[in-house]
Parts: C-alpha cells; structure tokens; sequence
C-alpha cells in the first residue's frame, strides 16, 4: 500500500500536502506525529480527516512531501520503498533506485501541489485527473500561508500567490489576509503551550559532513508573547544538546517584526562564524531572517562543509 | 547563463536531451565530451548542431540532464551553480539550496522530456510554450530508442512506447523499428573502433560507499563484432583498475542475443556475490542482464553498503 507522508514534528504544510496528493494517488496520508494546533485548527475548519499515525516504514511504499532527509523521516525508512519525493527544499537524499522526484524552490510543497494539479499534471506522478474541490483547496491554501507566513518569507515567490488565489477562489474564501491572520494567530497559541511543546512545534534535525545540527522554529505575531518563557525553551534545548549534538539553534521568529531571536546552544563558534556575528549572550535577533530553510541551513551548511 | 548539460562520455540521450530542453528554456545546450558515432549519425540525420564543449563550471548556471551524481559532471561542478535536474536515473546527489528536480523510472532522460512537451509543462520547469518542430521531435525519439535499445531494455515502460509514438509523428518517421534498427547499426560501429574507444564510449564512475567503481557498457547487434577484441579492452581496463578503482566492470550488451558478457577485474568477490555466480574466467556471460541502470548498479551499490 503506498502511503503519502510528511516529516518529523509534522507543520500543515506537511499534512495538507500528504492528505491533497493521496487524493489524487489513491494512497493512505500519514503523518509521523502529533498534530500542531495550527494544523488541527486548518483540519476542524475544512472538515477534513487527520492523517493516519504511522510508526514504522516495514512493509510500506513511500511518497516522501516536504522534506528528503532521512534524519527527518521515519528511523526505520530503510525497510520501506521511498518511490518518489515532492518537496521544495534542498535534496537531501540519495537512492538507489529511480523514483519520482518533484522539486522547486518556492515557498510550500503545497504551492507545489497545487500548480501539479492546475497545469493537469497529477497523471505525470502517477495519480489520476480528478477535481479539487473546496475543502482540499482550503488546505492547499493554508499550507501556503502557513510556510510563506502569510507570504512574508523570503522563500515567498510569485507562484505561491498565484496558486494561492486560485485555490481561495476555490475554497470561497474572499480576503486572503483576513484568513491568514486567522491562521497564523492559531499558529500562536504559543502562550499558553509547555517549553517542551514549543521545542518540539517544528523542530528538525540536520547532518552536516557528519555533524548532528537541530535547528527548531517557532512563529509568533508578537515576541514578547513567548519573552518569559525564553529562559524555560532554553533548559529544554540544554537537556537536548548532549545528545550527540554538534549545534542547536532555536528561532523565535516574529511576523511582524520579520526577523529572529536565535537561542544558540553548542557549537557556539560555527554560529557567529556562519551569520558573522559575535554572540554576547544566549541568543541573539537576527534582522530579516524568517526562513529556516533559506537563510539559516544553507549557509550552515556551507560552513561545515569547509571547515 | 544557462547550460543544459549531460554526463561524462555523452551518449545519445544525453545530447538530445539537452538540445531540446535548451531550445525550451532559452538555455545552451552543452556536452562535457565528443560525440559518440551514434549521436553524430542522429544530430547530421536531422541537421541540428552539437552542444557546445565546455570544461568547467566555473561562473556558469547549470541544469544536468541524463544524471545527478557529481563523479559524472565536471570536474569543477561546485565552482556552477546546479539550478535543476532532470533524469531518469536513481538520485545520486544531495545539495545545499532548493532546487528544480524532475526525475521519473522511465527508460531515457528524453522520455521525461517529451512528457513534459506533450502534457504543457515546460513552465513547470521554467520554460517557454514553444512548439516542438519535427527535428526536435526526431532527436527526442532517438535517444528514446538508444536509451531503451529499441524497447528491449527492462527498463522500457509504457510511457517510453507511447512518447515515442508521438514523437515519430511529429518527426514524419513512419517506422519506427527500421529506423531504430538504423540507430543501432550506427552505434555499432565498434567494429572499427581502437580499444581506448569502445572503452570511453560509455564509460560512469560511480562511488559506493566511499569506493570507486567503474562501469562501461557498449551495445553491440552481434557479440562477434567485438570477440576478437576482447582481451585488448580488457588490457585498457588493467590500465585503469590501479588508479584507485575497487572494481570495474565492462558490459558488452548483445541486443539481440538480450544479454551482456561482463569483463571484471578487481574486485571479483564483490561481483561473484552481487550477482551470485562464480567467475572461472575474465569475463562472464549473464543471460537477461541489459541495464546497468537496473541491473547493475542497484544490486552492487547495496552490496557495498551491507558489506
């Protein structure tokens, strides 16, 4: 049976994207962990099922969407059959077969989806040509606004806004700022959310030249939402980085502001050498910087690589 | 500026494959080596110029067509910038930004080229909707019948035949197994070749689990072409094994007979053990066995990685 799933501490983009491609797939979306409240917010307000809980590759064909990393997938993926990826970030993965592979630099894998389902191209994946009707164009949509923070990101492209409006056409939903905000305040629940659960909101872990990285995420309207809860974030993250970690980095991002405070754990020196910053104390707010995928692992990366 | 460019010692598909994505993409179409006798018949048959030769990255933007892995490309890839790849082959690359990725099981490069034509999605990919004129369209078929071996190869699919079809259409070739008889009499021209040549003609390296292997396939319509020349490639192969590899194979791939007679030198366990025989001699025949792609390279690189 071929199931659709998305990554580790699964974000809507995530879900949406794995319940839409399994309707056009016939296949099962799974998920590979709790929902975030944005997520179960977005789901209530469609009427749409969650994605089925899976724990184990076994046995089991695989669509991998917005993520190729194993380290971000499930610890077992070598005993199941990854047949194809549709993902916007880097490729980080090699196989050993053909499969599949749909990749863009935009802003959400659900932009992704849905420009495959616009230019009629569900058939060139394998799936069949049926309609998006409402409900699964209003996850699309959400997924959009979710990982384009509300297309302020810099990964944001004029694809995502196109398909965008498209699909809000289709969802009926008139003013696309309204809903986003909508969005992005269930995002920010943070204030009344555990420091452990924060962490664990959206948290990714990364192998760089064969360092273990985990560089986590979290999304708020207004900084000082989460300010008194920052030293408690930073206790949990100290528990995590003696577990075979070379660097943590922790962003708090703040919309409006558009930028981010990064708690830095570990490698300290990788830190300040990669941003070119000196650190005075445990964290740091990085003007502009929203996008973890394009402005914080990239140039990451790089630095350990030549190192 | 943008360069659409095949692998190392280009074969039919990689050439074809580059010249009709550039003529969409408003790319130069590029090759990393000579042409081989087959693609020279193929590019003077329908009167389209060669990709131009070019010996470094340095500077320029690049699509790879036909293949992923670094050890394929030049030599210099990470002074380019790899913007997207399209191929049919396993994904053997991993990257540090998002990139354009359209890779699908099918028998050629220019199958996925021509679906892409034929199901309007050179946007998708960042193209023009252009059309594609019947020399194109010839050079599409082409790599498709060189890449399949005239639909004989495990690795043909459905979509190859029915792309093809099309294809043939456009390029006014009304049979399409004479015409694909004519090809492989064009790339079996070994007869004539020095060793050094029928060696290079379509010679990958590969990197399995940190060790280098070599795998050169030529295709012959009759293995006896090519008998009496036997231990001269396999003496240009001894050259070659000192130079780091742990294993070289050489396939000569009877199209007809639909098997390939294997030289080994090196490692000879590592291939006694993939392919679960005994190697009495230099070389061995292996029945069925027509696809380095799938009949090779996945069994061998997962002996290297269980080893």
């Amino acid at each position: 049976m071929l199931y659709i799933v998305g990554h580790k501490n699964p974000d809507t983009d995530s879900i949406c994207s794995s319940i839409v491609l399994s309707h056009f797939l016939d296949a099962i979306p799974a998920r590979l962990g709790d929902l975030n409240p944005e997520s179960e917010f977005i789901l209530k307000r469609f009427g749409v099922m969650e994605p089925e809980l899976i724990t184990s590759a076994e046995g089991k064909e695989l669509i991998l969407v917005d993520h190729s990393e194993k380290s971000q997938s499930l610890e077992d993926i070598d005993k199941g059959r990854i047949i194809g990826i549709i993902d916007h970030h880097k490729v980080g993965i090699t196989t050993s077969e053909p499969i599949i592979y749909i990749a863009k630099p935009l802003g959400s894998t659900a932009t992704i989806v849905g420009e495959l389902y616009f230019k009629g191209m569900m058939e060139f994946i394998g799936g069949k040509n049926r309609e998006l009707k409402g409900d699964l164009a209003g996850l699309l949509l959400s997924a959009i606004i979710s990982d384009t923070v509300l297309f302020k990101s810099p990964t944001t492209t004029n694809t995502d806004k196109d398909i965008a409006e498209r699909l809000a056409k289709i969802a009926g939903i008139e003013d696309i700022n309204a809903y986003g905000m909508e969005i992005l305040k269930a995002k920010s629940t943070v204030g009344s959310m555990k420091p452990e659960e924060i962490v664990n909101l959206d948290y990714k872990e990364f192998n760089f030249n064969g360092k273990k990285i985990g560089i986590g995420q979290v999304e708020v309207i207004d900084i000082n939402e989460i300010e008194s809860k920052k030293e408690e974030i930073y206790s949990v993250l100290e528990e995590k980085i003696n577990k075979g970690y070379d660097l943590i980095l922790f962003l708090i991002t703040d919309i409006m502001k558009e930028g981010s405070e990064v708690l830095v754990l570990g490698n300290r020196e990788a830190f300040e050498r990669t941003f070119n910053v000196e650190l005075k104390d445990k964290s740091i707010f990085l003007e502009g910087v929203m996008s973890r995928k394009k402005q914080v692992v990239p140039p990451l990366e790089r630095y350990y690589k030549n190192k």
